[in-house]
């Protein structure tokens, strides 16, 4: 199948990452994005440059502020900075009033939840190109094509509205989902990333026309710690529209494929026409950041149970870290999913 | 005049500070206070050992989650963490859903807001005797005293109702303007650190019963940031009962003094019948973190004029870094306090 993805997302290059009292190597590499790349051009995909349809579709579902706080915030930093760290926030909001205030120090505290995020020299043009890959690929789907994979990276379901939180920066599903509405009445997002997706609930929790379901790993004790917990199902018209299946850290395959059937029947009774997949491979057992058993047979059933909704689907590339079976978990899903296309 | 003080709250040693993106020393030290005491202590102050009022009178205005997480937070980071580091919170809740998980790391989060309030060994002993001085000096005050310092540190203006902020843990002006409320019927905070008192007008900001004055450099460049902008002036019941004199960098003596002399007529104005002083010494020209010009002479100044309220007065300290005049702006202003009392 075609793989969107340009070049410049390589360029969001943070070495380091603050966490839990010290710096530790960062786990979202480029080099994620280029071993996913190569192993599945090997495997006879196409590698396709995205259009630039620019910023307005992310502005449709991220707050204009925070779309174009990105197009200087390097350049901002730098020259307050000295150039002597890349853009770490350590100030944050909280309860209570939350003002915008006008300097890059707290701007970027404003507009970001966690150390994970750092601004570097390229992480302008790489969210931007991660989202364009996302956008090009819903654009696709509206004109006709059936099944695409957006290679986006940096990931995005962790981003809100108006902020970027556990490596994601732009909500390149969420862009994407909302983007479908153009021609799809009702779109589906499933999130099979061993994190939440919080940024991307966030964004449809009042909408009724995005459903949202995912399943991972318990928040309680696990990043993102602050939502999706199992009863949260939405608000206003989106009450019903979302949808969390918890798991316990140390879930195995059969258990995580149940949940998986319980998400595209989730999808079935949505009536959904289009899906969007939030495509993780953390569920891995040998992903650095896992916490459950999944491997890549699961991963093949786990495609195989998404393309049985035989709807256009856009697989939109999450998180997966640099861990043994990153690019065959890849190459299996995909794999997977273009086989089970051809069967329908 | 009588010094509350606790030996235990020297116990919270945060060493490092992570900061813009790298560590730095964390400039809210222990020997701040060692510094405070004993200059006042020489200069003929009395020192007190304050009363134990119990968790009562702080669970008045902090979340009773938020105080009760500080009982056991760091053996649980402890436990969490190997003894590698101490508890710096990575991860924020932020815009959007902010539920309160059951982990370790991620309540860190979720009750605190910035990297500058680092829990370790004797964090829970430091910030419950930081406010126990505190509201012994409010049960002092309503006891018939008329001028009481409480030297608490950690100091406590940036801390809201349920999260620490900027070395801030309890907010022990807050607690003690509170515990005021059980005598005096109309309580009002002159908050003339440097800083905006955010997480005071936080606490206060939809009552009419306890007036917030700030004066501080404008938050728009200048942490706390997002708060205490010269247009908020209180909600609902509050409204009218929060002012923020809002000071550029640079700002000179005389026209601080000048904004003192409209905090002091607002608390005319208000009617106040007792008087809590946020009480930090961060505007001093020489402080480490100052970006205002103001002298001992100044903090003279400022001492006469709130004491020319001729109410019952809590001083309660708030910042103010190892810098060459600490001590002596304290001195300073303590004589002056006492002077323009006895002279009454």
């Amino acid at each position: 199948m075609k793989i969107l993805f340009d070049e410049r997302q390589l360029l969001h290059a943070p070495l380091d990452y603050f966490r839990q009292g010290k710096q530790i190597p960062h786990p979202e590499q480029p080099q994620r994005a280029v071993l996913l790349r190569d192993a599945l051009v090997a495997d006879g995909h196409r590698l396709v440059q995205p259009g630039d349809h620019g910023t307005g579709p992310i502005k449709a579902v991220h707050d204009a502020g925070y779309v174009d706080f990105f197009e200087t915030a390097w350049e901002r930093w730098a020259a307050y900075a000295d150039g002597d760290t890349i853009a770490v926030p350590n100030y944050h909001v909280s309860h209570g009033l939350n003002r915008l205030p006008t300097g890059i120090v707290g701007q970027l505290g404003y507009y970001t939840t966690d150390t994970a995020c750092p601004v570097t020299p390229g992480t302008r043009d790489a969210i931007y190109w991660s989202a364009q890959a996302a956008i090009d690929g819903a654009h696709r789907l509206i004109g006709g094509e059936d099944l695409v994979y957006s290679l986006c990276r940096p990931p995005g379901h962790h981003a809100s509205r108006m902020n970027s939180n556990g490596f994601c920066f732009f909500n390149n599903a969420a862009i994407a989902a909302h983007h479908l509405r153009q021609k799809f009445e009702r779109v589906m997002i499933l999130d099979i990333d061993t994190h939440a997706g919080q940024g991307t609930q966030d964004i449809f929790y009042e909408r009724g026309d995005v459903f949202f379901v995912s399943i991972h790993v318990d928040p309680s004790d696990y990043p993102p710690f602050f939502a999706c917990y199992a009863d949260e199902r939405g608000r206003g018209a989106g009450l019903g529209a979302s949808l969390n299946i918890v798991l316990d850290k140390g879930t195995e395959e059969p258990d995580i494929l149940a949940g998986v059937d319980q998400m595209v029947a989730a999808a079935r009774e949505f009536q959904a026409d289009a899906v969007v997949v939030s495509l993780g491979f953390d569920m891995a057992t040998d992903d650095p950041l896992s916490e459950l058993t999944f491997s890549g047979t699961g991963f093949e059933g786990a495609a195989a149970r998404i393309m049985a909704l035989n709807l256009p689907t856009l697989l939109v590339q999450e998180g997966g870290y640099l861990g043994p079976s990153l690019a065959n978990n890849a190459v299996q899903f995909l794999r997977a999913a273009e086989t089970a296309r051809r069967d329908i």
